[in-house]
């Protein structure tokens, strides 16, 4: 290994999955929201629970938690982790014709988890639009953040407003 | 198997993945986008290529195409099928301190790949956000919507605005 | 490569994952059963719902479809397969305190998708033990069979009773 | 988030991922067992190794340990942890026909490892219908119960005969 | 999305998963080869079956199919695509104190499957030295090249020596 | 489970993952490299940075960090832990036509990381080949080896020369 180091790379900063071993396994929340916007009629639907493909929102919130445990396989420079919980609740805002996801995750471990609960809140919304996107094609999933993070070294957040 | 069925499961809607052995292969393509808000000088450092997780764009477009792959993977009615292509590019807009997000997916099967575009943009955006959250917690990930969808007995649709 | 072959290796039959690229793609249906025993009082909190994980049979439901996806990750030398449709049914059998599982899977694919049937009706069924395991660790998983297939060269297959 | 709570939902249970980051890292064991009937002729070539897809045993035992680990990506609310040991065993029972099939899992962690112990035992009894199945489709799984348990808050557990 | 365009991104090639859906789904094969060299203590161990993991070569086998599967989760820009059969094959080289591996993988689909060959003949060398490394640190994993392709447009390809 | 048991297998050696949970948790590290040889005409293409389908190293790179995570799931025996850290580096050698590709993997577990730093760099290196196999089918893959491994109780190891 003794040739001509690919230097231009280091310059441009090469991606790494950074070292956190001296980081200390502590108690750590992350809480993240998202919205999906859909026509009347399809959030209508989901309230009856008429979509032929299922109970929307039952499957949603599967397909959410299960990408919490997967997001160090889906984004590449994230820390896999051990989860110690994972929750996921629905707010149904029918004036806006929106429903409203947030994700709360926990781990006792050496990095934050605010990207498995946003990958959480994404996947959930995701899996709403595939469920419905027979009748509804428009749907948007907007307003995907991180709303409160506690634990670890770098202080805790809040998000204003 | 002679005994009393779940009945009320029925009319409250089973998941299932919708049977489509019916439905023709045919050449299918999806077009997403989405963006991702942030603070300028977060915008600025990922245009120049230092944040310290490395080349950002670089690594959110490899995620976003490895998402398309395994959306049925993570999407629990979704079908799993054969990708023929997948492309991913960014818009930098440093007006409104955002990134814009494009996927298009090509698929020749039976089944659309709308959810497998969503999927990326929404990969894409989280591994933006992961590589740069140390130094902007508050990005906020927007506007994942479907824009374009050829192919399919259900007719092409274009996002109208 | 023209050293001594591992011959006792091929005497013992070595695994490899069947070649079937010259049988033809054509419509491959499965259905798969099985039961899980438990106690009476599971049985009635999981038709009442009020298991602390949730609602067990949509979350069961969720898990066996996906699990029919990735039944070739689990099953080393099952071919990875394109599938048309997945469902899954319940039926609560009071008398004897079991719930019996029922999975139809489909593809229009070079093999059949026994297997898949198979899968995913253990995985609801391992769904159901995690679910209740915390009130209930004696359940027991039983009686996965194939009740029939359909499609393909080796011809149908019913089971006897 | 202001908006009316999908309170319904929460009557029904709705599908968490248990919080466990108050449980102690402790030693923790379990045994499962199953069993797969197949005719005698199946059982004859399976312990000759002669099935054409392979050694089947070996097979099914790889199978089984690789779903140990993967049972949090199977089983939805099931944390994923570390798992320090897995093994499987096979007993030949040729006076019922059948093949029993042994898991031992082990973990230093917060949470028990049952249905990792179960899911390997199942994989395992799917990857031998998967490779037998061209000669034997009337193969039963059946009896996959919960054996031993060692550790944890929730003490231990011995099945009773 | 009218926005500046990254161009420097576009001329330094940004990554993308090629279109193939003009391609035809043709017959296609592809072998590869390697070899891991190893202690000659270490050899006779594995030849007697004797490592403390287990029978390495047929767990070995069992991983490098595994990995012709699950290639295009593993490679970045590679297709996802079905398999129509893989196949491992070891030669014990005493002489060279080395073992060689042959993979043989087939597809009936749009792309080759060059990388899925080369993918499992990696994995299984990979497991050869995870299973061996107690023992010997020093094994060295060489000579992974296709060896023979057919089928696709781009015509046959044979490694010449 | 009163029956015979299969005891040629364990005279053969049966495959497990060997029981750790008595190791301690303590910082492990462990280096590995490997190269690719290719024409003179591909090696100026990469590091010109114009395959068609992308940033060659920079995809490769991604590559091999997310093989490193997801090493136990591609090798059968090997424990699932947790990395607290995932590098890779190249250099390109023009004068012998290769690209060199170092690995550095980090834990603080129960065992060590050689595998995962080896898997880190033949990933990344196939990931090279996938993407450059249009205009060069004959590159190999060699001397994948490991380097360098501090930690755990088997003391450290570097490696010759």
């Amino acid at each position: 290994m003794d040739e001509k180091v690919l230097t231009h790379f280091d310059e441009e900063g090469r991606a790494k999955m950074v070292e956190v071993g001296e980081k200390l396994n502590t108690r750590r929340e992350a809480v993240a929201r998202g919205s999906i916007y859909m026509k009347e009629e399809t959030l209508l639907r989901i309230v009856d629970r008429n979509i032929e493909k299922g109970d929307v929102l039952a499957v949603s919130q599967v397909a959410g938690i299960m990408a919490a445990k997967k997001t160090s396989d889906m984004i590449p420079m994230c820390h896999n982790i051990v989860l110690t919980g994972a929750d996921i609740s629905f707010h149904i805002d029918e004036k806006n014709n929106k429903i409203d996801i947030e994700a709360t995750v926990r781990t006792t471990g050496k990095t934050g988890v605010e990207i498995e609960a946003l990958s959480a809140v994404s996947v959930a919304a995701l899996t709403i639009y595939d469920m419905c996107k027979a009748i509804d094609r428009g749907m948007e999933i907007t307003d995907i953040r991180l709303v409160k993070k506690t634990g670890g070294k770098s202080g805790d957040y809040i998000r204003e407003k």
